[in-house]
């Protein structure tokens, strides 16, 4: 399905929150969005695998136009394995070119590239193949598929998520990295302000009630540099993490 | 604390939303206005009892401006119990006049006048007097207190909310009322397209926490006419639920 035109106020309102901007990922990290579409009861789903609308048209186009704008696009592999998304850029002329590089996060080893919504992109020349991130030497090693393998942060038994974003720098040549989910990726960097340079959220104006996938993170977080931007049914927040 | 002036553009944003509208309750339901503050991960509070900012100033100031504009104020006794609020109206000049009779949804019959923000203002003559909504007759009944008798809806185990405001209305003579709060009671109402006449939801640009008291209904519930108010730091949507 084709996209809807970008709205004509969308390119400055977000100008100041891309990887484009003066303050464009140092020599070591590169620049990372946190982005994600919620519910007004901060729910990005009504469940696990249930694929569901929560933002109009006009806020999907947004999304591929911040695609176009990154190099890669990283998720965790459970929302890889229950949603299957194709990861690429709808937006401009070229989604070969114009596509980020899929970042899956599979820490389990259990999602496969072969089969994958990816993979048809990628074969189709509509989408780059992925990078999928490892703890460890990869049992099974894909046709097409590069690996990055980064360490378990032993303080939190989490990805080391500081490591994990130098390595697809220094390794992979990726200077600017879109988060997309799902709950728990986003939970966690939610707290690392040492990281994130924007956060771009979406609000649909729904409720998916409270068995849907929530975005919560474990404290209080406080944001700075607010901006929003209102649709026609969703608003669409950018700001960046406070230093507290 | 003095209010700040209220947003100039707020009144016409407001104005279709409010019980003065043409769709101005009937005459058995008065007109019900659902409104709360949330913040981003759907919270209300960081807990029970901490007394939580999540909105601008700005957005205070509209608070009272919907407290002007309606006969009664509804919160729950747990949050009267915990956050001893006051419940007047301190936009415009006669706090007295333009204030709304404070409703205590107090089913068990734990909540009292006397000591109580709504008596301080009250003696001051800042406040009007409470109803206190209970179950069956009043085992303490409080100087200057009314007291609505409603049964409990037997499906459901809860106060029978349309019978609660046929009361409020044929009784009392309220014609129009705001419900603020707490999170129980506007969880069961998110559901009640049947009486639920505007929803006015302010969300402020901070993440609470996944230990916050939360907003989300036990289902998706759909809304329309949405409309948005973007603020210094918050946005307020206004809408009405989905018939479906």
């Amino acid at each position: 399905m084709a996209l809807r035109p970008l709205c004509g106020d969308l390119p400055l309102f977000l100008q100041s929150y891309l990887p484009n901007a003066v303050e464009k990922g140092n020599a070591i990290q590169p620049f990372i969005t946190l982005t994600y579409a919620q519910s007004l009861d901060a729910r990005i789903s009504r469940g696990p695998g249930i694929k569901t609308v929560i933002s109009h048209p006009e806020t999907k186009t947004m999304t591929h136009y911040l695609r176009h704008h990154h190099d890669g696009i990283l998720i965790g592999s459970g929302t890889a394995l229950v949603d299957d998304p194709g990861l690429n850029c709808k937006w401009g002329p070229n989604s070969f070119a114009n596509s980020p590089r899929p970042i899956i996060l599979d820490t389990k080893q259990k999602w496969r590239f072969n089969g994958s919504k990816i993979q048809e992109l990628f074969n189709k020349r509509q989408g780059k193949p992925p990078i999928v991130v490892v703890t460890s030497d990869p049992l099974i090693k894909e046709e097409h598929v590069e690996y990055a393998i980064c360490p378990i942060d032993e303080a939190t038994e989490r990805i080391d998520w500081k490591k994990l974003f130098e390595i697809l720098k220094e390794d992979f040549n990726i200077s600017s990295v879109m988060v997309e989910g799902g709950a728990n990726v986003i939970n966690q960097l939610l707290l690392r302000g040492d990281i994130i340079n924007s956060l771009i959220i979406t609000i649909g104006s729904t409720f998916l009630g409270n068995s849907g996938t929530e975005v919560s993170p474990p404290q209080t977080v406080n944001l700075k540099d607010m901006t929003w931007w209102k649709g026609t049914t969703d608003v669409v927040l950018c700001a960046r993490l406070a230093d507290d």
